[in-house]
């Protein structure tokens, strides 16, 4: 089920995944001449395609940047070398989605676990995007550097990483406890649920922490990276 | 050059804009169902146009959920207005975009100042997405409630906050101050510049505080709607 290759775009894409050697050949527009990327593809002798802007635009749905790449596809982590990797660290985060179907949101969340130094994401096999061309463009890159395990199961996974010594904290607007009133000074999972729906119940019955980030307007909920953003600084804030 | 309406999509925009008295007529997919949006198009006395699934899709470019509206259009509010409704706070924060072209940042940019409060934000004629249907849906509303000042010249803006008290905060990797080391027991104008090129070097100057959100990854860059949340849950904090 899972292909062994897939197409990403854009400038900054295709440079990080240059830099991470995960490209097997690339898409110019004639008279592409940002240097930065052909030097890339020089040094790395990669194979190019000299495309027209049309050609171009038919085959990717969005901002090319007049260069596109074929690439390994993204290796997804096993729940087990997740954890493994993540236990390295002193105070690990692991960020754990619940439903975000986002591929934008997905890409942020991403971005800012780099930022913040979060060991990885846990996605549900069933109710997320997959990791596409879209979730690497807005990532700037950072599907290279940040490690994503596809579970079959949030609620197990979440037992799991109970087992291996991890604090379950979720997000949820009818929680008592604000967000920055916990320390933190713990290994966390930290789960971030989707906009719509928040986390489900089950998984914040699972939880050992509820916080909330308190509102003060009309709308009553943040864009989930934004809050999945708010919640890393914090976390990394009380490293 | 202002036009006086246009057309939102989605439930929760259209919703939204059905409870602050901003629509003037809808369009529902055949067999629509959704009862709260009905029952306030039936209570605001709101005229129905019905539409085909096809037809529906032809006329917005996105995820239409069945409804959309056609609506008068955002009010900008004069630099003036804005700063003398957020000086009825008491440490009133005004978020001052710098080039910030994507519709979705801009959405989110807005959730989070509804959700922290703040008093508005200012944008560049120039350099700026306009208030258009993506950013409405993406606020999911809170473009009804957040003002935004549309001015010639950022600088001209920042030197008039300054005459009325603000401190001038920006954002920018290359800061010595962290942006948890202040207090922001002041009116605070918070600058938020573009992914690409950060906030403008003459901006800068122009700033009373630089700071930085601490990196520790490889990428070197938070979205841009992530950092702004970040940045005001944290002045919000030390409210």
């Amino acid at each position: 089920m899972v292909e062994k290759e897939s197409r990403i775009f854009g400038r900054n894409p295709v440079k990080e995944a240059l830099l991470t050697n995960r490209v097997k050949s690339i898409f110019l527009v004639e008279g592409f001449s940002f240097k930065e990327i052909l030097n890339l593809i020089h040094e790395k002798h990669i194979p190019v395609t000299y495309l027209s802007n049309r050609e171009m635009n038919n085959m990717f749905d969005g901002v090319h940047q007049g260069v596109a790449a074929v690439i390994k596809n993204y290796e997804y982590y096993s729940l087990d070398s997740l954890i493994h990797t993540a236990k390295k660290q002193e105070h690990p985060v692991i960020v754990i989605l619940d439903g975000i179907n986002d591929p934008h949101n997905l890409g942020a969340i991403m971005r800012s676990c780099d930022v913040f130094n979060a060991s990885g994401i846990i996605i549900s096999k069933h109710y997320q995007v997959p990791l596409n061309a879209t979730v690497a463009k807005t990532s700037v890159g950072a599907i290279n550097y940040v490690p994503v395990a596809l579970v079959n199961n949030l609620n197990q996974a979440i037992d799991e990483l109970k087992r291996e010594g991890f604090w379950i904290v979720a997000t949820d607007g009818s929680a008592s406890t604000n967000y920055q009133d916990l320390k933190y000074d713990f290994s966390v999972a930290l789960i971030i649920g989707s906009e719509g729906e928040g986390v489900s119940k089950l998984v914040l019955k699972n939880s050992d922490y509820v916080v909330k980030i308190p509102e003060h307007g009309h709308i009553h909920s943040l864009n989930a990276s934004v809050a999945a953003g708010i919640l890393l600084a914090k976390i990394k804030e009380n490293d």
